[in-house]
């Protein structure tokens, strides 16, 4: 491709908008361009990369044996409203009437279409399993979309939705999707995580989110370098410490806090490290309130607290129930003295604490040398309250947790019967028995790993694509195009040989000064670069210059093919 | 392929709905299911078609130089309101409000985007030309969608946009989206013709329509077999009778017709053929009636007759109108007698009749033998005022015209400035001065062309695809799949084989009876079947058959596969 038959018109500067590196470096390049709020067109030089990535997701879905289909954009409301979902999904809906004044909305996710087809066609067992899968544009109604195509309204997505006779069934379409995102993540060519995540408001069962790794990702990802373990933050268990609580060495002490009411500012008071405080939660459940205590360093986890025995339906604790329940306000509350009808609920980690540090119950001071047991009572349950963080033991037993950043951009989901039930998706077994479908659902983000794979690869000077993704292998870069006939005849015979071979090259035709082309090619990332000059052609060389390299090497006119062949292959 | 991992469901009987063959077909095959009116899920059996049918299309676009890119499905309002077309595109346009009220429109076609990158990105002549498209779901709200995906509400549409510095380089843009529209459809294996179309209310400057030919074709094709000239019915000129208008031979005569008012009941009566009747057309412009006349055999073309000079704004005259400017009501109206105040217009046809039939102007009457110049005055007007026919001579003077029926799948349009201007999108030339933009559109309806190449070949037993459109290439079906480990052993080998050399098969291992396979092998169209029984085993045979052929040949098992190939290279 040549760049006067291609559309290149890359800026200076991004728009003040731009938040994010990818979002800057896709408007600078001028892979996208802003039409409305969380809203782009992806223009050619975009495109090409979103295709490729595309088409890589297409193979690997093909491969595992998923069925490609094309489900309707505009849906009518009555599918959802069988779901409940045409009310509970809430207003990223975004909801459309025909010209008749009939209901319809601009499909999120497909779940119930999918389902209704599947309902329509499917009646036994021998017509199972089957995994059907779109790759299609999206829309959802964000409230503050932001980061560009990251978290943008419309969004282009691989959506897959699998359907066994059972259980088992279900798991081992799971596994094929799992392991499917795997090989389209690794032949991307980027550095990503399989994570555990939580089943949460779907209420399926088993789930995975794959995270591209960046530093500005919005997850926090904990994972353990001796086993792989992975779980998103949340998600991962806190296990106890590996040591018993030490005997207690200190006296209780009263310390006046008059203005300290954080664990932060008392620790700092004190001159103790922050991991010597008690923090504590107050929570109520069906209007009674539970004193939760996790370390000061360490933060409570909504979604452990949620699953605790007893716990559903919980809420924070407002401040006139707590000065009721305990007879303080928050800022100075501890175990100590703690009324017996408010049960004590510890962490792990806290359980196995000596001569800690907490409120006294009264404004204006807390507790330290505090020990269970001797100044407060024991815990009534000791349990997983909380975030993992680094050093934290990892919970497979073999190895230490680190946290990483990540970028969400797959997710597979086993459903279970959920839409099944509600839709009446059934099937009659050998016996002619009748069974709701066995669902899973999974999804890719292909829009925001074009997004993620820019967060994780990027420099000063722009853009660094893995191979998979760049929209061109290679670019020649003629110094004097427009004036030197030497130089242009060389880089037409290379830009014509190599895309007769199939090589995707982009030739910077313009007769720009190296400055100009060099920036425009660093800036949209074109891995590989032979630029081509009189001062060179002298001595019959060319120079190749990879994206990252720090400087270029000269190689002869002769062997530059078989010079950038042997960089392609690696 | 295997049909145990396909999504194969097919159906005995189509819905009752279903109007046209190619809807029935779709339906029963199980290449597309309905979900609302005008709107359908795309199965993977349906999708593979499409998908090949979309490949081949993007395949010339970019062979034509033009550029894929990827505009919002959801369009901010402000973009059609700069143009007008906000308001003026009616209820077809589907509307969509967002959580935050602002307007959104579903794009039904994209010229106001893709007009808005242009004018932000380009500011030299040295940018264009430009040819940008998209292959994308549009929808657009038919009050009354129908025949399946030929007329539906979602459909996927190719559609490009060129940007030119002059109107040299528009026509060469044009004529280049013209001849890619030619090698498109002449490798999808449709007949097809490209036929001269109105500009109409677009109100571009060149236009021609791609018409795949199909007897239950909505639009009616001018054709001439000796010069290969086509053009849509109501565009195709109307030239002049080759002879003269013949000298009077009778004498006028007044005939009582009291119950016949139209040519046919009157030459009906008379004994005569239609066409030596006349027919009065009775218009008025600014409240003033004129007559217009064509054959009685001709019908009278509105696109022309708006263009006559002086007939801007024209309309139907009412009864009222007429009798007060001829004194007599429509159904006997006649030239003889006209009142000098009222134009006489004729047709070219008419222009050259002697001893016609034609209304006396009082009612209950009719007159034969009638001439102008003797009994009514000659015509002040002579000029095209209808549709062509069979039999009329080839405006380009080679032949004589057919009249073809077609299905349009395609539009090329030459634009001129009427969005660039609207929306202010300009460039500088050489000398620095600022000129509007000129721009074509081209489109093709990809789901259309689907169902129209279905509607072109078809026959009692189902689809009768053309190679390059055929879901798969080739099926096998082996009778006694399920109970011979002979059938079963070679019939794998062949599928294994095959597919490993890219050859795109559909092996039938259900085990079903031979009658089941064949239906369903038969109504999706797969194009070449390869039978494998024990019967034929015994002698090292297999049976081939093509879709069309009236019996199957006896092939030997060692030869099946060189003699495939045979039968695919042709």
């Amino acid at each position: 491709m040549r760049v006067s038959k291609f559309y290149l018109n890359t800026l200076k500067e991004a728009p003040a908008e731009a938040d994010v590196v990818s979002q800057k470096l896709m408007l600078r390049s001028g892979m996208i361009k802003k039409v409305s709020s969380g809203i782009y067109s992806w223009l050619p030089l975009g495109l090409l990369t979103l295709r490729k990535t595309e088409a890589i997701v297409r193979e690997e879905m093909n491969r595992a044996g998923a069925l490609e289909c094309y489900l309707p954009h505009v849906i009518p409301a009555e599918l959802w409203q069988e779901t409940g979902r045409w009310d509970k999904f809430g207003p990223q809906l975004l909801k459309i009437r025909d010209r008749h004044e009939r209901d319809f909305l601009f499909g999120p996710t497909h779940e119930e279409p999918i389902t209704d087809v599947i309902r329509k066609d499917v009646r036994s067992y021998r017509q199972l399993p089957v995994n059907l899968y779109q790759i299609q544009v999206k829309f959802r109604d964000e409230i503050r979309p932001r980061f560009g195509v990251m978290r943008g309204r419309e969004f282009l997505m691989k959506d897959a939705y699998s359907f066994d006779a059972d259980r088992d069934g279900l798991m081992a379409s799971y596994r094929a999707m799992y392991d499917a995102y795997a090989r389209i993540f690794t032949r991307l060519g980027l550095k990503f995580r399989a994570v555990e995540a939580d089943t949460g408001a779907i209420g399926g069962f088993a789930s995975h989110e794959f995270q591209v790794l960046a530093d500005a990702g919005e997850d926090a990802i904990a994972w353990c370098p001796q086993s792989d373990y992975a779980a998103n933050v949340e998600q991962a268990e806190a296990v106890a410490p590996g040591h018993a609580r030490p005997a207690a060495a200190e006296t209780m002490s009263k310390v006046p806090t008059p203005t300290q009411e954080t664990c932060e500012e008392v620790t700092d008071l004190l001159g103790l490290p922050l991991a010597r405080s008690v923090k504590c939660l107050m929570v109520s459940v069906d209007g009674a309130v539970r004193m939760l205590l996790v370390r000061g360093d360490h933060m409570g986890n909504e979604v452990k607290i949620g699953k605790l025995p007893g716990f559903a339906g919980w809420r924070w604790s407002n401040e006139a129930e707590i000065v009721d329940a305990v007879g303080c306000r928050p800022g100075f509350l501890g175990p100590v003295g703690l009324p017996a009808g408010v049960p004590l609920v510890v962490d792990r980690a806290v359980a196995a604490m000596a001569d800690f540090v907490c409120g006294a119950n009264e404004p204006g001071f807390h507790l330290a040398g505090v020990n269970f047991g001797r100044d407060c009572r024991e815990p009534d349950i000791v349990a997983d309250l909380r975030n993992v963080v680094a050093g934290d033991p990892s919970p497979d037993g073999k190895g230490t947790l680190e946290i990483l950043r990540g970028i969400e951009v797959g997710h597979v989901f086993a459903l279970g019967t959920r839409y099944s039930q509600d839709m009446g998706a059934t099937y009659l077994d050998a016996q002619g028995r009748s069974h709701l479908i066995e669902m899973g659902c999974y999804g890719i983000g292909v829009t925001r790993v074009v997004a993620a794979a820019i967060e994780q690869n990027h420099d000063a000077k722009g853009i660094v694509w893995p191979a998979a993704m760049a929209p061109f292998a290679a670019a020649i870069a003629p110094i004097g195009y427009d004036r030197s006939p030497a130089v242009r005849e060389l880089a037409d015979r290379l830009h014509d040989q190599w895309t007769a071979a199939g090589l995707e090259v982009l030739l910077d035709d313009r007769g720009e000064r190296p400055g100009v082309m060099f920036a425009d090619l660093e800036l949209i990332g074109i891995p590989h670069r032979i630029t081509i000059g009189d001062r060179g052609l002298k001595d019959g060389k060319v120079e190749y210059q990879g994206r990252v390299d720090a400087a270029p090497v000269a190689v002869a006119v002769d062997s530059i093919g078989t010079f950038l062949t042997d960089k392609l292959r690696n």
